[in-house]
């Protein structure tokens, strides 16, 4: 892995990967500038500025600038803060928010090129995605979440390879990134640590890569090791043999999917399909009695768990939350960050709606492992009639994918709050030709705060 | 654990338990001084250095000052650098290399009395050992180095007694900080990332109790929680009522041993055995035809692995192996860090010595758990006569204790170095009136480089 990763050249990535590389980037800095406007990131920001630093990489979404490693911790915990980074479905991982805050935090120290981001930001994804193919979901069972573990080795095969480091090196940075490899899953219902996950792992990285290109070393056989190994300690079952296999031809890259609403991915089918039936049929909410959720087993542990309103647990409990996002599908048809708010949570209506559900679990889904985030939901009405619909595959899935168009709708949505429309389209055109960049602007706070 | 650690006040904790602290707290600071002398702790304070920052906090052993986590993560790094801080074995926990850089990161900010700061540092020692008692030996067994994932909390649990942290802002700081608890035990063959697990766990600490304060959310149960919390996902079976039980009336602070030689504590024991029998009989090292070192289990497995001198894994592997310490001993009668350098691990004479070395497993040994470091040495000599004696505890440990002339002598040797003579003399006599500081001289390079 080590060997790929350093040795990887822009030449060698087809073009339709480097065009959705670039659509990433632009899914990553939205995120991260949307994330820069949420009180808990502010609180971060605030102790990473109160630490002081150089101006060695902005801070997204400010006017700041600090050290490579702290923009790192910052722009990662930003980019996964509100639930809209995109994700590998087969490998739990959410590339963009570790890969891309690493590569920006050294780009400009590097020197690097558009094409050279992108290439260390390819590095970076087909690494990470691979070692969570090969995790085979064992992480998750033992209790660990894959954006601070995998997200780690991810972060420090980009930043290696943006460091221009040989095979030896990068190999010592994947031990000392595996050393902070870290990140536990009972963060799900509710703790701003979640998103501190991807920070960290940015950092990590960044770390990772400094050391090793200065001779500081790690193990240099991190993944394979029997005794205190990274998949032997932290994956319950893994799969080395995903991690080499067609490795250089097939692009996982490719297999990249992108979030509409900021929501679990299992919540997003069934909220979509209750959409679809009052859309479809006419149904009012009030008209409705009953809604039952059918799921992947999966799904029920992940996103089904009863939701009390009143608990304080704060929005990410409701981001992750079925339930939740039934309700507020039901009252005001629609899920974007105005559904998230510690007010609208309490609304009464809520907790009136949350009651009318059910979520059972649906063999059908369990037995295809790739419907595992499929949802049929039933709704009941008060004249007594039934509707039945289904949405096997996640809107913004490989399988059922958004546009460029809805993408750059996205971005312009996530950055209103921060950016002018000039310079948020501004900065789409800049992404569309990144590739012909002879330096990222990575130095400046991308084309800087104006609200 | 947090009710308890937010709550302890200087005047609960009894004066033998406030003179151990001074001790701990000047075995930790010899060790940093030493540790910032290593050339890849010079890399990793380059790298921070590059990073810019506050002068909020001295990097010990040098002139330079940081940022509190940066501080934290160069000053813990530097004390678990050498194998020579400080150990708690039930816990299998160098408590201060964690604990000491946490505090002394927010000592000048916090404008901490010396009080206060040994405040702190109790309720890192106290929460960190009883969550190490707790996992009893679980997490080794999973793969994991206590140093960096109990390490996070015990920093944790001081560095918000040092910000004077509430109960559920200390719990916060607790799940921010597990969020953060990594660390692979992989790299006891010979990285440098091992002492990094100390640097990055109190560096996990700062930041944990610096967010935390500020609002930021982590787990409020983390130790807990069944699913994805520090105990479930990190240890592999775990007594949690070890966490309370006589809480507050047995303090096991006073049970930390010192070390005098930078070696793993299952070879101390079998090379001052060795020694012994070769004053004591007048056995030189030409006579010496066969050696058997018999161990514990877990010895064995910590530090009986075959020993290769050509294999450049570096110091660090020859200071955790057992046979190596043993050949070390056999040719110079001492260990030293004279012993422990790239030379003298490749003198063909400790390849030769190695040669006459054998590691069995004592079934009596590993009866007594309590044991588990004794050595008994057979040495078998060419003329035919066999000597036999054996070490049940190690010395420096709690049954063997040094004493504090030594440890005196010890932090001389360490600082020699950095500081003059009379700087280190006037530092131990600033740490045995530390509780009457009004401030602790946190901020500046403690007693300024002077070499």
């Amino acid at each position: 892995m080590a060997a790929y990763a350093s040795s990887l050249v822009f030449d060698d990535i087809p073009p339709d990967v480097v065009e959705k590389a670039k659509l990433c980037l632009m899914d990553t800095l939205g995120c991260c500038i949307f994330g820069s406007t949420l009180p808990f990131v502010k609180v971060l920001t605030n102790m990473v500025l109160a630490e002081g630093g150089s101006d060695a990489a902005a801070i997204l979404g400010t006017s700041h600038r600090t050290s490579a490693s702290q923009a790192a911790l910052v722009n990662g915990t930003a980019a996964h803060a509100f639930q809209l980074d995109e994700v590998h479905a087969g490998a739990t991982l959410h590339p963009g928010s570790v890969v891309v805050p690493a590569v920006l935090a050294l780009a400009h120290g590097a020197r690097l090129s558009g094409r050279a981001f992108l290439t260390a930001m390819v590095a970076g994804y087909e690494v990470g995605i691979r070692i969570g193919l090969a995790t085979d979901g064992g992480m998750f069972r033992r209790g660990y979440h894959n954006q601070g573990t995998t997200g780690a080795l991810a972060a420090a095969a980009a930043a290696a390879r943006a460091l221009g480091l040989g095979p030896g090196a990068t190999a010592q940075a994947f031990g000392i990134a595996a050393s902070q490899s870290a990140g536990l899953m009972a963060v799900q219902e509710g703790a701003n640590a979640k998103a501190f996950h991807s920070g960290r792992a940015a950092q990590s990285g960044v770390y990772a890569a400094l050391l090793a290109g200065e001779g500081f070393t790690g193990v240099d056989d991190v993944l394979d090791v029997e005794y205190g190994g990274f998949f032997s300690t932290l994956a319950d079952g893994y799969k080395p043999e995903r991690l080499t296999r067609d490795l250089g031809h097939e692009w996982e890259t490719r297999k990249v999917g992108y979030k509409l609403s900021p929501a679990s991915n299992g919540s997003i089918t069934a909220m979509d399909t209750l959409r679809r039936i009052m859309d479809s049929n006419g149904v009012k909410t009030g008209d409705i009695e009953h809604v039952t959720a059918h799921v992947s087993t999966n799904t029920l542990h992940h996103c089904g768990w009863d939701f009390d309103p009143r608990a304080a647990k704060g929005v990410l409990a409701a981001q992750m939350n079925l339930r939740y996002g039934l309700a507020a599908m039901a009252l005001d048809g629609c899920a974007t960050p105005a559904q998230y708010t510690e007010a609208r949570i309490k609304d009464p209506k809520i907790a009136e709606f949350l009651a009318k559900i059910n979520v059972r679990v649906c063999d059908e889904f369990d037995r295809d492992g790739a419907l595992r985030l499929a949802s049929r939901i039933e709704v009941r009405s008060r004249g007594g009639a039934t509707y039945v619909d289904q949405t096997l595959y996640r809107k913004g899935s490989v399988e059922d994918p958004v546009s460029t168009a809805q993408l750059e709708d996205k971005f312009l949505a996530l950055t209103h709050a921060v950016l002018s429309r000039s310079a948020a389209s501004m900065g789409i055109e800049q992404i569309r030709t990144w590739d012909a960049l002879p330096r990222v602007p990575g130095s400046g706070s991308i084309w800087g705060r104006q609200r």
